[in-house]
C-alpha cells in the first residue's frame, strides 16, 4: 500500500497530481518533470517510484542519446489497467474490454433485448466482461472502471436511468449499485448518443473542441461537445433533438403526442413509412438502406428529404452551439452521402455565414463502434483521474 | 515584491493556490487551510502572509469564541481591489466601478454610438472609468481589471471583435492592446448578450449551472450557460438565435438576406413594422412598449405573438441546452408578462414534458444591469484566477 496520506488542495494525493502530466502518454524525466511542478527532486523521485509501483508509468528507452549515461524518461504504461465498455442498444449489445487507451483488446457483440430488464442485461455483461478479461489471460483485478451506454436519459450524478421511453424495468435503477456488486470498480453511466459524440471525438477529432454527433436511427438524438466537455444539461437531456418541430411537419402524429417532429419524419421508421405511402415495399429502416444501395430513385429522394428536416433542426443547433463539427451516425448514416447532402444543403442555406464558414457536416467515422468507444473513454476517462489514480493506489 | 518562483504544477505560486481556496469569501483558520490542502503549517503561514500583504485576504473576527485564545481567520477582502466594467451598447454605454464581490461602488452612463469607432468609445471608456476611481478616493493602480461587453460576435482568444454587423471600425480591433495602453491590467472583452446571461446568473441564480439569457431588443440573441460555463462556440457566436427560421415568417424578408428570422418577426423593430401594417402608428420597440403599458389591444396581442415566436425557437433551445432557468431580457422584455406569457405558451405546448419538468421562464432580474454585471464578474473572474493573482502579487 502507498502511502497517500499528503494530498493536495483538491484532496488528492501527490503521486495522483503527477499522474495528471503523465497521462497524456508523453515520456517525461524526472527533472523535467521536477521543472514543470516546481517540486523538489526528492519529491517527483518517490512520486515516480509510488506510479512505477502500481505499474501505471513505465521507463521508456531514449530516442536520441546526448552522450554520457541518457536520463530515464518515463510515460503511461496503457497495457497496465484494463476498462469495460459496454453499449447497451436497443436490440443489440456490444461489449469491449481495451487497455487505457481505449485500443480494443477484445470485443464482443450479440442481439440483446434492453426490456428484458436491468438484471438480466447486466448480468450478461459482467459475465462476458468477465469471460472477455479471461480470454485475455488477464487477471481480473486488472480492470479498473466500467463504462456503459444506454438508450436513454440517465441522471448523470448517479448512473440511474430516468423515465427511459424503450427500457421498461429500467426506470431510477440504480446501474452502477447493481454492477458493483459484481465488479468492484466505479462504474459510469451515460446516453448511448452522448458517448458516442466522446467516442467520435476519440477517434476522428481529438483536437476539436466543439463536436455535435447527430445518431440517425429508430430515434433521432444528438451529444453535444463544446468547450471540450460534453453537453448534459439540468435532467441529462441535452441533445434531444428528436422531438423538435419540422416545418413540413404540421400534418405528421408522432408517438410522442405531438406533431411534426423530426423523428417522426426523418427516422428509420418514417422514411420507411413515406416510401409506403408512395408505394414502395420499405417496411423498417433497413429496407430503405437497401433500396438506396440498389438506386432506387424513390427511397434516394426520400433520404435526401430525412437529410433536409435533420438539416432544418441542425440549423437551430449550429445558432445555438456553433460547434466546428457535425458528425451523422446511426445506422440511417449508412445511406451515406444522400443523407449528409440533404442535412447539408439544410444547413448551408439557413446558417449565417460566419457559423459555418468553418464547419464540417460528415459522415460518422466510428460508425458501429462510436458508442463501445465512447463507453470506454467515460470509464478511462475516470480512473485516470486524480479521483481515480487515489482509489486505484488505495486498492 | 513576494517570491512566487515555487509554482505547482499548472506553473502558478503556492499564494495564488492557497487564495482559491478563500476567494469564496468564508473565513478559514491555518489549520483549516493546512488541513484542507495537506500543506505544512508553516507553509501555510507563510501564504497567508503573502496574501495578508498584497491585501488579498484580511483577519476576520471570530463570531463565537471557543474559549482560550480563538484561533484567527482570514477571509477575501473584497475591498482591496476594484474592477472596471464597461456596457458597451449600440446608442449607449454604461461603465461602473466595482469590489471583488461585484458591488457597484460607482456608476455612469450616456448616450454613445458605437459608430463612433472603438478609438473615441474605448478612450472615453478609459477617461470616464479613471474619473469613476478618483472619485472613490482610490489609488488608481487598485485597478486590477476591465471587463467590457460589446454589441457582437468576439473572438474569445483575443478579444477582438469578428464581422460585428453594427460595429462600424471594430472589425478585428485590438481592443485588449487598446486599452493596455492606457490601463495596464488585464482585459477581457464579449459579447453583451454572453455577459448579460454572466450578470443574470450572479445576481439571480448563482446556485444554477444551466441558465440560457435571452436578450430581445432591436436584435434577438441569446447566452448560454452550461454546466456552470459560459459556452462560445467554435467561432465565439454560440447563442446566436435570432436567424434561426419562424414556421409563421416564410414571407417575411430579413436584413441578413434569408426571410422568416426570429429577429424580422419578433424583435421591437418587427413588432412596431407589424403594428403599422394594422393602421397603428409605433415607430420602434418604445413605442410598443407605451402602447401595451396603456393596454392597447393590438399592441398587446402583437407582442403576444412575438413571445410565441421566440419560444417557438426557444423550443429547439430547451432540447439542445436542457437549461433549468430562461431569463428574457432586454428592452422589449420591459413589455412584462404578455411577451414572457407567448414564450411559455409555446415551450411548454411543444417541449418534452421531462426538459420542463423543472424549467423556470421569467422576467430578467438584472434587466438594465444586466451586462455591465456581467462585465464586472468577467473581469473579477480572470483577476481572483491563480493567473491573475500571480500577476497581482508580481506587480
Amino acid at each position: 500500500m502507498v502511502d497517500i496520506s499528503r494530498g493536495s488542495a483538491l484532496g488528492t494525493s501527490g503521486a495522483s497530481e503527477l499522474f495528471q502530466l503523465l497521462r497524456d502518454g508523453v515520456p517525461r524525466t524526472r527533472a523535467s518533470l521536477a521543472q514543470a511542478t516546481g517540486l523538489a527532486r526528492s519529491t517527483v523521485a518517490a512520486r515516480v517510484d509510488e506510479l512505477m509501483d502500481l505499474g501505471l508509468i513505465t521507463p521508456v528507452a531514449d530516442a536520441v542519446s546526448t552522450g554520457g549515461r541518457p536520463p530515464s524518461q518515463f510515460a503511461l504504461n496503457p497495457a497496465s489497467r484494463l476498462v469495460l465498455a459496454a453499449d447497451l442498444g436497443a436490440s443489440h449489445a456490444i461489449i469491449a474490454v481495451t487497455d487505457l487507451t481505449g485500443t480494443v483488446l477484445a470485443q464482443h457483440g450479440e442481439p440483446m433485448d434492453i426490456a428484458d430488464g436491468p438484471e438480466r442485461v447486466l448480468g450478461w455483461m459482467v459475465e462476458q466482461g468477465l469471460a472477455l478479461v479471461d480470454g485475455l489471460g488477464r487477471d481480473r483485478h486488472d480492470l479498473v472502471a466500467v463504462g456503459i451506454g444506454v438508450p436513454g436519459p440517465v441522471e448523470h450524478s448517479t448512473g440511474r436511468p430516468v423515465n427511459p421511453p424503450i427500457m421498461p424495468g429500467w426506470d431510477r435503477f440504480d446501474v452502477p449499485g447493481w454492477v458493483q456488486q459484481h465488479l468492484e470498480v466505479p462504474v459510469l453511466v451515460d446516453n448511448d448518443v452522448n458517448i458516442m459524440a466522446l467516442g467520435e471525438r476519440a477517434l476522428a477529432w481529438p483536437a476539436v473542441e466543439h463536436l455535435v454527433f447527430v445518431k440517425v436511427a429508430t430515434g433521432i438524438g444528438s451529444g453535444i461537445i463544446s468547450g471540450g466537455l460534453l453537453q448534459r444539461g439540468a435532467q441529462g437531456i441535452a441533445g434531444d433533438i428528436g422531438h423538435i418541430q419540422v416545418a413540413r411537419g404540421a400534418d405528421v402524429p408522432c408517438h410522442c403526442g405531438n406533431r411534426g417532429c423530426l423523428e417522426a419524419l426523418a427516422s428509420g421508421p418514417a422514411i420507411a413509412r413515406a416510401l409506403r405511402e408512395r408505394g414502395v415495399e420499405a417496411v423498417g429502416g433497413n429496407d430503405v438502406i437497401d433500396l438506396v444501395k440498389r438506386g432506387d430513385l424513390e427511397a434516394i429522394q426520400a433520404v435526401r428529404q430525412a437529410g433536409r428536416d435533420i438539416g432544418e433542426v441542425l440549423t437551430a443547433c449550429v445558432s445555438l452551439v456553433n460547434p466546428s463539427v457535425i458528425a451523422i451516425g446511426g445506422s440511417m448514416a449508412r445511406a451515406g452521402e444522400h443523407l449528409i447532402a440533404g442535412v447539408r444543403e439544410a444547413v448551408y442555406s439557413r446558417s449565417m455565414p460566419l457559423a459555418t464558414e468553418h464547419l464540417a457536416i460528415v459522415q460518422s467515422a466510428a460508425a458501429g463502434n462510436a458508442a463501445v468507444l465512447g463507453a470506454s473513454m467515460l470509464a478511462i476517462h475516470h480512473a485516470l483521474s486524480p479521483e481515480g489514480i487515489d482509489a486505484l493506489a488505495a486498492r
